[in-house]
């Protein structure tokens, strides 16, 4: 904590800083707002003053209780959650409901809030583009072309490959440094050749929902719709929610860096993490099967 | 401006203040949120922090901006605002728009705030009791009493009455200090006498429809609101919205002082007023009418 | 009475009348039924018989029960009502409510109703171009053009003009030759100079809604819109509601009487006149404002 | 034509008639306007002034344009249409549909409207008695009896007797003195003896929907509905809609004159008819089977 | 019944058969499902195998039990049955309920069924163009010509013809082989000459709606929609609901036979039938007045 | 296969069988369809013939293709499932849909089909029972108690205990012999002790809304409903959907066997199982923290 802290105090001197509105519109540029679903509530959600200055930026993908605690003692400016913490429309903002304190946390703290979500799932290299690198793209193109956008952009992703389904399940793995979930297919097996790959981050069964594809890739799904994917040919690859869409926040980092002109400093959570963890149960036969 | 400094700054040194939590306490134990209607949004609507500390209450009937500038000016610690400044639910909290200005002046600056809204309509000794206190009352009780409440409590008042509408219009004008306006029923002039008034602070179309009574004051109503009062043979006195609530702020301030036992300081806002003001035409005939 | 009862009998010799259907035309001409919004109730509402015939027409803003009698007592065939009085339809029609009773009379009378509402709302020359006049137009457009219509067309206006709003005041009474309430912008003041003037004659709170003006003009507004629009930096000037629409009626009489080619005689009803009368209160503070 | 204008004027020395509140408060002494369905729309439907004395009242099924023909050339005061004339609300009342001209006729000419409807087919000796007269009973009820009201009183009836189909046909042929539309349920033939009868007068499917019964009858049902009742072991005997009710009124007539003691003459409408006749063809099957 | 056992053993030598999906590929062409009106249901409704074959067909109106039977009987591999038994959605297949046990039926014994409901009545060459064969036809076009389908395809028939009313009645028994029931339009009798004739088989209530035409020809039609064509000078034909329909079945037994090269065996079903006969009162007036 | 095959056979001699409606009768008196909720679909779905007989039963938690698979190799006569495989309501019955070809498998190849779902997870001793054996019981009672029913019966559980999240975590897995996904509340560890915990086999999230425990266990839950646990208190265990149900299959085996008084042969689907397995990723920290 004590070196961290110095390598913060250090960094203090070193960027000038941006007006809030003049980091929004550079956030706008990658990926606008009115790219996000309608159901969606996306763009800046917290604006503590209309001169909000803004030197330290810190990426989460979830904002929760102890990412806000980082975010304090990181005394940071702005807070990118790609996730919006506020959803559900709140009728007050009380210390009795974790969305409420986050919001008076923000605002008693004078930190700012902007959450992306569905526009950055759709934008092109964005999380969606991230997600597909897992795989050995031969082609690849939204499952829903945006009307109106840039080629490339839109909803979830198809892409053309040709790998055995245990090799991408290690590539998976590398790809989002954790573990995968799989349920193959009822015609499927570890060595079972894919050629098409759907891919949704975050929770993919209704946008993937119909596809033709030998295997997608996504965050979390039902059982009943698993048990739908299966007898319709596809094998399903989930990778926990979060997990599938955490790794772009690395690459967003040098994105935005650059895109500010290094004129604020930005800092990717330590503390933010999936909340899920597997506790492997060692003679179950889930792991041989993945290793024939 | 110096002199209201000064004399709040004396004040400072009286008042030991109370928890928010207790002052909550004591507001909910004069009419529990739980009375309010079930479209309404009540009860402590901003809370800054779990330990706020309460010496300076500021009372009014709607929480403006000019009405949030006086409650930093004058550094309190809650603001009481009649009608809840949050009711449309908010996605975002931001200097775009005038409610989430407000909900971000309190919570930068730490004031809490608290809306009774209808459940102060409904209590007994509330701010219909007080409008019905224009009325030479010779009988009263609620247009929908509550069940299970205390005898009294409800919706709108019903008061049996004998005065021709000239005097009433007149104590009216007396109770609220302001103007008047007046639809007469069809077969109704200014030395009808009335027996039965209906009463409903705000905009009370919808509860006293329907009510047989010679007489309804309310604060606001439609046209054809009132085409349908009239020819059901009931006179209509509209006092604006905010002038059929504001004075009861005067009898609730020395209420809430002494439930408070004197530990916090309760002022009544100087800036909060209705909005509308009738810049009257002379020679129109509506005066002479209510003159006779 | 008498004076009024001789004017009437000498013109009844004078006119040649027209069947109903051949009136009905000319008034779709003015204004097409089918120009109205969804919502309304517009057109011939009763047709007493199939070949009415029209020599005498009554024009008036609502159809009270004391202009039902006007009506009977000056013998007329035709009533033009702008308000329908038939909105929320009927399942029966009998002597126990008053919407009823207007129906029963006309047609135990063989009175046949016309009713224009929202089509004379929109049309060019119509109510809302009549309202504007009050201010000193430098530019004038619909405020929501009306698709595949004649230019000027739709519902409410947009004044361009340059008047301090005391001056606005003073001409918006003689205007509509009645008292006038005002609601200023948070930051306005009588000696305010206003260039964008919003015009929406009625109850005009959902079309004026999110535009951008310096102050709007209309019949009657609900408190919490009030407080939106003073908080947008929109002043509102309210007439009552029909106040904002009554005088078109002298101005369509000529229209009508001109458009009959004099074969009908055109009069308005002297009982027609809004509910509200404002008994004011001299010591009140705002005329003073006002006048300032 | 002539005789029977004879018998009228003769007749109209002989009554003293009743006020119309009077004959309506007899009228729901026999079957309140409360028993109704929630959808229906029935009692006074339509009063042409406050003060109307009657003398004269016609009884019928259906309120047809006919009919009206007949109670214009009747000279009748009130109108007893057991089906109600207006039932899909009324926005405006003209000449160009037909119920609106009813409702036009009625007015102009002074006459007032009642309707039953569902209040007759629930009450004891109402309709569907009378329609079961037709059965040999040996037990009836009520198919939905009626929540807190008199014994016997409901929607529809369930009769015990034991009787052959054809036997059945022809006591209903004679019952409504008309043809009878036989459906066999799958497993009957006319000699099958029948031991539950249901009974819904008008469109009885819903109703009669899901009954342990050997036989319907009803007046109309859709075809869809005749197959399910056939499959579910339950004969459908339809008269046409009105034939299961119009013979109610001739009963109806003696209970009225008795209950009005013979102070208004009541009559029964020569124009009222089923519209449908059976254009029969000689040679097809139907009528064979029934013969067995 | 061992003659027509002996006749279909013969006839079991004689065709090759098809796979079922030719079978339904060859439905598809005369009429494609897309064809039919959105709420229906219709199509290869069960499906026993993916490689059915199939040498016999029966054709019948409505898949009743009998017809089951019949099926069962007469060893027919595919049943098309131009009402669909499965329209309100299955939760369950048991032996409760017919349509469910129709299903077991046709599963547990390997028959395909399809059903083309509103799809053969679009058509050109369809249910309604066979229904309006009965007209003495001078022009034909449909009611609601279906967008983009070849001309003369749509739902309802509008023909141009001359002919008195009681020669249509006769024409349609003698065309439909069965009784006709007769709804004169107000001012219509035997000897009207009628020049607008619209169409619709089965229920015909809603599309026949609003039409301007001098008779209509249905199956069946609720009586106040009969009483609301009648006062809008329509005469109605009603055939009973699948009268209006079964004979085309003979016509299409033809067409199928030529599509399949007949390489398959198409029968009609003997057991298939409208489920209404009229017992026939003599005395009633109905026929007397045709036959004027 | 080839034993399985030789003891299955042996075993058919044992068998005297039971008619299908006595056994469904055993089912209901186990758990009465009336418990399940009100959108579920459950008792005996498919009913291939009314005096079906069975000797063989199989239990499987879902109805795959490959679980039929081994119905039909095994010839069973009945299948109980505990996830109803129709839910969605059936249109037709097709090869084309993987629901749809269950259907035609059970009913081409007679097989009966019952499916308990919710009402085995009120029942007492029913899934959720079986599932709460992982804690170390206290006390245990139902979530929503069911109204008139069996002390203990209703939806979900909830048990008292006192043992460390790391000691449950490893008996959970004991007890569904498989791995387990852990979600940690905010301030819990693995040495944290719980003392209440929530008990709902499959998809938990609704049931488990709101209540207070320090744990849940469930068998799947989306990612911000995991969040909100987090962060009001509750460490979240999950199973996999089926995980956390299928054990109980072994313990019905029994249960069933000998209410059929050994009279049918009860066996559990081998081939039956969860659709995910966790590629677990050795160098990723979960199972360390797991572990401490």
């Amino acid at each position: 904590m004590l070196r961290s802290a110095l390598r913060l105090r250090r960094s203090m001197a070193t960027f000038s800083g941006l007006k809030l509105n003049e980091v929004v519109n550079v956030l706008e540029k990658f990926a606008p707002a009115s790219l996000a679903e309608k159901w969606d509530n996306v763009g800046l959600l917290i604006e503590p003053s209309t001169d909000k200055h803004v030197e330290r930026i810190l990426l989460t993908n979830d904002l929760t209780e102890p990412v806000l605690g980082e975010a304090l003692e990181k005394n940071v400016d702005l807070i990118i959650s790609y996730h919006p913490p506020i959803f559900r429309p709140l009728t007050r903002i009380t210390m009795s409901n974790w969305k409420e304190r986050i919001v008076v946390g923000c605002l008693a703290n004078s930190k700012a809030l902007y959450s992306p979500h569905t526009a950055w799932d759709k934008v092109v290299g964005g999380v969606n583009d991230w997600l597909a690198k897992a795989v050995d793209i031969k082609g690849i193109k939204p499952l829903v072309p945006e009307p109106g956008a840039v080629d490339g952009t839109g909803s979830g992703r198809l892409v053309e490959t040709s790998m055995p389904i245990s090799q991408l399940v290690h590539a998976l793995q590398d790809h989002i440094d954790n573990s995968v979930h799989v349920a193959y297919a009822v015609d499927h097996h570890p060595k079972t050749f894919v050629h098409t790959v759907g891919i949704c981050a975050g929770s993919g069964g209704s946008v993937l929902k119909g596809i033709k594809a030998d295997l997608v890739i996504t965050g979390e799904m039902s059982h009943h719709e698993l048990l739908d994917f299966n007898h319709n040919g596809t094998t399903v690859l989930l990778c926990n929610h979060s997990n599938s869409e955490r790794g772009f926040l690395r690459e967003f980092q040098c994105i935005l860096k650059e895109r500010l002109q290094e004129k604020c400093e930005v800092i990717v959570s330590e503390k933010d993490k999936d909340p899920l963890q597997t506790a492997f149960r060692s003679n179950s036969q889930a792991v041989q099967q993945v290793k024939q």
